[in-house]
């Protein structure tokens, strides 16, 4: 059984609608989203299309796409891999996102936690996510469900840095 | 050709020797290495046999180590996975490590060029990592080197969150 295969725990009810996990007939609802994020922040997309096609042909044991709401507003992008550390997977959660227009009804909260779920019920032993200072809301709901961005307790705080290739 | 197989541009010679990509007769040296960092942080450790073994079975594909000096004294942990947004792959620096008495030679520069280098060699577009706010030196060198914990000029920084799983 794989990652992607495993049932997990999800079918978490809100007041919307289950979370559930994306197969392959999600694809288009899958690059809807991707390119709706992106296009509300004014950060370049490849498009609904592409971002679909891209989306069925990684979906499995290390890209599992969960979405909220019924039609699907929202969702959480998560990436497996083996860890170095241990034997266990490391989980990076690469994107959570909620439609504006349906933001305010717990459907982050819905899919984070289906997000940690998802992650443990696969053999993580840790998730990890970037986001950035400004992102209040964000930031607020992590640290509610336990993620820190400090190096131990009352450590230094953890930065990304990241640079492009293309140079 | 995989990400492992490809040469990349390495070889690239520092007063103290070369950067040279690790093959599966320096598990040992890899698993040494990995064990001395942790333990110069504190951190828990499985150990340089454990380390070594874990490192001979995922080496590949979305797992390159290069290796500095001569003995090896220090490493760069590169890990690749196909990226969401694009065709290529994206690319995270999970380690960078030189022992202390070898600090100061440009070691941990060589490697971090070596990286980017071995990064774009394997088709990434971009390259991340996480630091933290008092590793002062490594965050200078990151910077020196192209690297920014910025969303865009002058934008928030970027934060990394974590959060165990087993509980």
């Amino acid at each position: 059984v794989t990652a992607a295969e495993r049932p997990g725990t999800l079918g978490r009810m809100t007041a919307t609608g289950a979370v559930r996990r994306a197969n392959a007939e999600d694809a288009a609802t899958v690059g809807r989203l991707l390119d709706a994020f992106n296009r509300e922040y004014d950060w370049p997309t490849p498009g609904p299309e592409w971002l679909a096609q891209r989306f069925a042909r990684l979906r499995g044991d290390d890209l599992v796409v969960l979405l909220a709401g019924e039609p699907a507003c929202g969702l959480a992008v998560l990436r497996f891999r083996p860890a170095l550390w241990s034997e266990g997977l490391e989980c990076y959660l690469a994107e959570l996102y909620v439609a504006p227009e349906r933001r305010g009804e717990g459907l982050g909260r819905a899919l984070l936690t289906a997000a940690l779920d998802t992650a443990r019920a696969a053999g993580s032993d840790t998730i990890d996510l970037g986001t950035s200072e400004d992102d209040v809301a964000a930031r607020a709901l992590y640290e509610r469900m336990g993620f820190t961005n400090r190096e131990g307790p009352d450590g230094p705080v953890m930065y990304v840095y990241e640079r492009d290739l293309d140079g």
